[in-house]
Parts: C-alpha cells; sequence; structure tokens
C-alpha cells in the first residue's frame, strides 16, 4: 500500500515520526485519555477556567453586528494593537504593525523555520526542548547544534557562545526563557542580558518561544528577550494557555521588514486572512476581562503547582530532586541516574497514571533525560494531582531496580 | 535594514512576490474595497448570504455545553462523518477515516505539497491555474510543466498525456474540474475519466481542487474525479464559498495510509486539534440547514451570474468573447488579441470598477491570458453588476487601441 500514491517527502516524514517517537506520544495523549487514567502527561489548560461564558458573549456580539465578520479580510487590526498592548505589560514597547497574527504559536514557529531555515541548515536549540519545534524544523532536515540546560538558570549560555565563538552561524537559536518546556525552568535577567549580546554580536536572531510569560507564579518575571534586543529577536506569544487553545490564536513579534513576507508566507500555508476568532477573542479583550481571568489563572494555577510539590515531598523517594517553577505548567522531576523513566512509564500507566519521559524531548534523540520525568499541573485539580503524585510514588517503588 | 536579520528563504520569498506579482494583488485588493470602486477582482462570496443567525446558535450552544470546545482536542470526529455524507451527494462513497480536516482548502494544499513535492521537484498545471496552488508550491520552487486549457472544455487531457507518454513522472498534476479559477469552465464527464485514467496508468497522484462543485447552477455537475478513481486522487474540499471563509474550515480526502502523515505535517504547520469552528459548523449542520443554504445561494450566485452575461452582452463590444459558467463564482472574457487587459485595468479603476488581468494568472510568468478578464459575480448584487460592467464597457472603449 505504501508503496502507491505516496511521495518521497511522505516517506521521510514516516520515517521521522518513528525515529522521534511522535506516534509514541500520540498513543500516551489516548492512554491519558482513557477513563480513570490520571494524566500528567500533556501541556494542557484547564477547561473549567476558561472564559467560556465571556467569550460567547463575544461570539454573538461579533456576530450579529456584522456579516462581514465572517468573510475574507486582511488580518484583524484592532487585535493586532491589543496584542501590542498586553506586550507593552511584559516591558516591550513596539508598534502594532510588527505584531503578526498567527493560528497560534506552533504556526508562528512554523512559518519563521519557513523563512529562516535553508534544508539542511544549522539551529541551536538545547538537548531537551519542545518536541513542536522539533517537528517545525523538521521538513528542513537541519542540523541542530545541541546545547546543554541548566535546571536551575536554563540554557547553557557559555555553550552558546562556544558554539559561535567557534565559527557556527546557525539561521537562529531557539529557547523559551519563561517556564521552559519540558525543563520548567525561567532565566534569569543576565543570561537574557548576555544571550540577546550575542544574538547582536554575532547576527543570529533568537526565536524566543514564550507561551507561558503570562503565566507567572512569584511575581513578574524577567522581561522577553525581545525587550532588551529590537532587531534579533523574533517573539512568538500564544493566547492558547491564557485564553484557549481551541480558537488557534497566537502572534508573532519581528522586524517590520518580515511582515510582508511572513504575510506571502501564511498565505500560501492557509490564507493571511482574519479568522472569526481573531474577531471573538478583540472583543473579549475590549470587553476588559483579561486582567481579572490571568490574576485568576495565575492564583488557580499556583495553587496547582503548590499541590504538586506538596505531593512530590509526601510521595516520592529520597534521591528525586523537583523545583518549584516559577512559571508554566510543568514540573520536572530528576530521579537517581539507574532508573529508566520509560520503565517508570510503563507500571505507571497499569497504576492509571500517565506522564512524558524526559528523553521524549531529545532533539538528538540521545538517552538525555532518560532518568527524568515532566510533570504537568495545570489541567488537574490539587486532589487529582496528590493522587496521581501518590500512584507515581508507588510506580517507582515497583520499578526501583 | 534587509540585510539584518532576514534569512536566505526570505530573501528569495520576496525576489518571489516581486516577479509574480503577489504584492500587486494586494494592492488591487486595497483599491477594490476603496468606497465607490465596484470590485469584480476578488473571489469573494456575498456576506449577506452567509448563515449568521444559524452559525451563532450553533456555536452558542457549542459553548454552554462544554468547555472541552475550546480545549486541544483530535479533529472533530462528527464533522469528519458530516463531510462525508456531503461527498456522497456528489457521488463520492467513502469512509470519514479517508477525511483529513483542514483549516481550509489552501492548508489542504499547501499540506499535498508538503507530502508529495521534493524542492524542484515537477507538477503538471494549467498555464493559466489559481495563483494560491501556485503559492502552496513554491516553496519547494518547482518545474512547473505548464499545459493549456480550452475554454470550453477544460484542462488539455491530450497534453497531460503527451507528457506523461514523453516519460515526464510530476509529483501530481493540479486541476480544479468545477469552475475553474480563472477560467470558469467545468470539464466534461469524457475528459474526466481519461483524466483519471492516466494518473492510474502512470502512477501520477492528482490533486483535485474542488471549492466551487457544490455551487453549480444548471443541474447537477458531474462526479469529481475523486468519484472516479480513489487510490490516485487526492480530493481537496471547502466550506469557505457554501459556509463562509472566516471559519477555516476544509478537508482532504486521501488513501486512508496518508492520514497519520497529514496529521504530522499539520501538526508541525498548526496543531492538529479540533478548532472551535470545527465544532460550530458540525453543530450548525447537525441541524440540518445545509440542503437549505446550498439552494438558496444556488439561486442567488445563479441570479447573479445571468445579471453578468445580460450585462456584458448589454455593455461589451463586439469582438470580446465569454461563456455563461455552469459552477463556481468566475466569468472569464476573452478580449480582441490586441487589447491589453492590464491597460483596461489602469482605465477602469480611473472609472471605480477592478478586476483581475488574465496574465496575473499565468503559471509560467508569461503574457499568456493578457487579453483575458477575470470577472466575479459571487460577491456583488445583480444591479452593482450592470453598473461595474457598464463601467467595464467604457473602460474597454476609452483603452482600445
Amino acid at each position: 500500500m505504501i508503496q502507491t500514491a505516496t511521495g518521497a517527502p511522505a516517506l521521510r516524514l514516516a520515517e521521522w515520526a518513528r525515529r522521534s517517537g511522535t506516534s509514541a506520544l500520540q498513543t500516551m495523549l489516548s492512554v491519558g485519555t482513557r477513563p480513570g487514567t490520571l494524566s500528567l502527561a500533556l501541556g494542557l489548560p484547564a477547561p473549567e477556567l476558561f472564559p467560556t461564558a465571556e467569550y460567547g458573549r463575544a461570539s454573538a456580539a461579533v456576530l450579529s453586528e456584522n456579516p462581514v465578520a465572517l468573510q475574507y479580510s486582511p488580518p484583524h487590526a484592532p487585535l493586532q494593537t491589543q496584542v501590542a498592548g498586553l506586550m507593552a505589560q511584559r516591558g516591550v514597547a513596539f508598534a502594532p504593525e510588527q505584531v503578526f497574527l498567527t493560528a497560534g504559536a506552533q504556526q508562528g514557529l512554523s512559518l519563521l523555520a519557513r523563512l529562516l531555515l535553508e534544508p539542511g541548515g544549522e539551529v541551536i536549540a538545547e538537548t531537551l526542548c519542545y518536541t513542536g519545534f522539533q517537528q517545525a524544523v523538521e521538513p528542513f532536515s537541519p542540523r541542530l547544534l545541541t546545547v546543554p540546560t541548566d535546571p536551575e538558570t536554563g540554557m547553557d549560555v557559555d555553550a552558546v557562545e562556544a558554539l559561535l565563538a567557534g565559527g557556527a552561524r546557525p539561521a537562529f537559536i531557539y529557547t523559551v526563557p519563561d517556564g521552559h518546556n519540558p525543563l520548567a525552568v525561567s532565566m534569569p535577567q543576565e543570561k537574557r542580558v548576555r544571550l540577546a549580546e550575542l544574538a547582536r554580536r554575532y547576527g543570529v536572531p533568537i526565536v524566543e518561544d514564550d507561551p507561558y510569560g503570562l503565566l507567572a507564579y512569584d511575581g513578574p518575571p524577567a522581561h522577553p528577550l525581545r525587550a532588551l534586543e529590537r532587531e534579533w529577536v523574533f517573539y512568538v506569544g500564544s493566547f492558547s494557555k491564557v485564553l484557549a487553545p481551541a480558537l488557534r490564536l497566537g502572534w508573532l513579534m519581528v522586524p517590520e521588514h518580515l511582515v510582508p513576507l511572513l504575510a506571502i508566507a501564511k498565505e500560501a500555508s492557509d490564507i493571511n486572512t482574519a479568522t472569526f476568532s481573531q474577531r471573538a477573542a478583540s472583543r473579549y479583550l475590549e470587553g476588559g476581562y483579561l486582567p481579572g481571568h490571568l490574576s485568576m489563572l495565575r492564583r488557580e494555577y499556583r495553587r496547582r503547582r503548590d499541590a504538586m510539590i506538596a505531593a512530590l515531598e509526601k510521595h516520592f523517594p529520597a534521591g528525586a530532586r523537583w523545583r518549584r517553577p516559577a512559571a508554566g505548567v510543568f514540573v520536572w522531576v530528576e530521579l537517581p541516574e539507574e532508573l529508566d523513566a520509560g520503565d517508570v512509564l510503563r507500571v505507571a500507566l497499569q497504576q492509571g497514571v500517565a506522564f512524558v519521559p524526559g528523553h521524549a524531548f531529545a532533539a538528538d534523540g540521545s538517552r538525555t533525560g532518560s532518568n527524568c520525568m515532566r510533570l504537568n499541573f495545570s489541567h488537574s485539580t490539587p486532589e487529582m494531582i496528590d493522587e496521581a503524585v501518590a500512584r507515581l510514588g508507588r510506580a517507582l517503588q515497583t520499578a526501583a531496580p
């Protein structure tokens, strides 16, 4: 069957999916959502916290006022202005014309890869990094130059500097400075300054992926890299975690000369038009609901994070290590070196709990992170978190070599 | 500015945009929507005919019932089943598992190009063809093998056969069998049979782009190519013209073994998740509104088509030729050879009317179609159409050499 009506690129994609374990993760999604299983596996926001009623009123208002809301039209300019306002709260000042609206952050990453990356080109990324980034660059069969991540301070900027000083000129550097996925770490200010300075000095763009910067739990986080460097930092933002994923709304902030090229690339990809979501979200933001919604989200997710830390202290054996993340939706747990998180997962699924083993994020296909677990705390109530971590604790006892 | 923070692929894209006149078309969009200008330029559906109230009720119902409607989740299975039902009306029998939901037909084209086309690979297409197709394949810098289009019967199947018999093995053949864009022609049954047979014989996929097959005005159209050949025809469908563009909803019908690969490619592109539009449209379809809506659309657009033909007969000079299209949203007008539609457009814009000159669709960058005009009839009322065509008639008199 596979030899008919299938292009060579499709066959390569199939091979990549097999190699990277993408399909294994998809299996996990279906397992994780089986009734009775508590899932800490995916980075899902809590649906019971979605602003459903307000978004519903905003949608209805938009539809009742103007049938052109459902027509092809340029990207919704008022939403660009509102995003600019939102980013100003994070210390980033820029013109609405520099906001490029996308169908979520993943599309933002994918369009930037399209504009910046030659087939076979180089990218600097952390060894353990977001699988969606790996998927966005995969069509270009890139050579990934990987650097380690310090669990306390994030991306190893010395390693980045060594690569650049050694002559590497990658298409871009990819990083998640706040609430890192999967390592849950936020980068301190001095590292941000150094990284931005490296980008400027060597003329290498940084793609700053920031889905979680608005979800910081211990006071305002450091400013994004984009606040430190306008020309060389391309910022990727998203409403998926702060409003809702199914709206498919995100944005890029890029130097103005790239906006028309992004518009052409997006047009090729799915038509660069205002979606109904753009208009409805804009109306929601106009209603002034977002600040209160964000406060509520931070309060609730902080409670869930603290419940997870408490549960880990209660149920996990000595020798396991973790940190209280300042932002995002994950806790990263390191088990003793001799434990394999893949083995733990097999036992855990029998106990009715799912998570993602660390090496699933290894961009170089190595076993890096194989003694680590990524645990999500945004999607479960504190009670479910305690129960899930208790089951994991029992799984760890069973799986111990 | 352009030499900083810009990848080589971005520079190539800029060059392509300049060469292909993509930005010229964008200028036309903004001109065409200037108050006072009547635009026959773009393929826009009529917003006053959108099912706004019913879609609004469907959205509200979905939101009020389940907050998970806004969550990440697999593509919405009920909509796959409904699409299968809709296609059955067009004579295509297949399982819902073969329906792959997309963010509009453009994304469908773009994903298929991604799976089928190697960089520098070959594609068979008509010399005059949909610019969105040209944009979807552009990232792969393809070699286009172009064939002519007969204004009476569509794609020149003899020319396709000559290419294949001569040894060409392109990644795929692209065509729009119903309500061709820009040529407004529908392919008769015997040509469809021959084309499907060629695909099978030579083992070359056909990408069948069908945004207008449900908008046929003189009785049911011939069945799509997909009804004649299951394995080698990849069908691209869209709700943009039959429901509304801003929902960004389309679908592919492909051999089942391609569905998981499309899922990975879409995940890389914008996350393969159920959008809120998928759920709301599914609820709308569940309400049974679509058959009545389609009848109304066909009646209204038939009236507009006929108004355009009547206006052409009244206002256009001898020597201009056109046909009454059986489907779609365009009329294609051929002017006497010595007239240049670009010159006509400049005069027409002064008269307050816009259209697209034929050679804007030339995939080979040639002047093919330079004496032709693509006129849209779906977006304007019969009265506006008469006035717009009258202005064009005056522009033709002024522009005559």
